[in-house]
């Protein structure tokens, strides 16, 4: 199932085809396509280069790793992330390597990173589904996550099921119309809320 | 030029052509490409799908806005970002507009839309620079962005110059190698810095 976005002005495949399947196919992720996708974030631009992301995986052949890392998920995530292959978590890190002082942008970076790890994913037919519901303070008790870095999203990674196999309520939300707002709400010109 | 990544894994050509240019072409964005460079961010994921992101744009042509966007990025990018067709601010609100609540992955999800654009620009053969380097507290001013959102990055949208054309100092910036951590530093496994 694609759920193309309806767009107001073209934009490339992977870009309209993203979205975000509550329902995932009982199908693993090569190692190579999940290389792809880190290699991808990898390679994404960052303030001063710093590169402030971090990625925890765990792939559902490893079970006991697996659960773990579902464990960090808030229950109504886990639901349905535990039916994907692989399940991550997405850490930044808040202060430059270099010389310890805050980084505005350490947030937004690794949105970007994510953002071309979603990208390279939509291109090879795998989907993400990126979640702020995580139990930050259990992934740094988990995973030893340090003071000064923080586990800001999970994802689930893997194929999109076929609707028709899935339960009632995933089915429901997988089907739900793709909604944005306009351009004009959000890209000004001049001043604030005047749209350009 | 293309400054094209040298990865250790394949990705897709739009994420491995992706720099950040500090030479501009003398070369008019159309309205069409900056229209989908929008549209790309508009499609990305944001969590409630709250779209916080917003966007400030003024292209060269109009000169007295493109004045008022370069005086909000501090004087070294303003030396380069000049050149540049278009500027843009990249802004985020930090509350969700349903309740109010603190929106814990404003920043985050601002990189997600922007990471949407800087891949839609590079398909299209543009080059985004994105630049930490903002006065925050002038944009705030001058665009009267309200209490609660914020100015976070600013954008040099427009096509990377040939870098022959280009003064011995932005040339040489613009020859430099690309660089990036390997994925055992970023990418970890059953606990933080255990490489996957």
């Amino acid at each position: 199932m694609i759920k193309h976005a309806v767009t107001e002005y073209p934009v490339q495949d992977f870009i309209a085809r993203r979205w975000s399947p509550y329902g995932f196919a009982n199908r693993e992720v090569s190692e190579a396509d999940l290389r792809s996708l880190f290699e991808a974030a990898r390679w994404a631009a960052s303030s001063f280069n710093e590169q402030p992301w971090s990625y925890i995986v765990a792939t559902r052949a490893q079970e006991t790793e697996f659960s773990r890392l579902l464990s960090c998920l808030v229950e109504a995530n886990q639901e349905w992330a535990k039916a994907a292959p692989i399940l991550a978590l997405g850490v930044t890190t808040h202060q430059f390597a270099r010389n310890g002082k805050p980084n505005r942008v350490a947030l937004h970076d690794l949105g970007l990173a994510t953002g071309n790890l979603v990208a390279e994913a939509t291109a090879r037919g795998l989907s993400v589904h990126q979640m702020g519901g995580i139990l930050q303070d259990r992934a740094r008790e988990i995973y030893g996550i340090p003071d000064g870095s923080e586990a800001v999203t999970g994802m689930a990674i893997g194929y999109a099921s076929d609707p028709d196999s899935l339960p009632e309520e995933i089915r429901r939300r997988d089907l739900s119309p793709r909604t944005r707002k306009p351009q004009r709400e959000f890209v000004f010109h001049a001043s604030w809320r005047e749209p350009f």
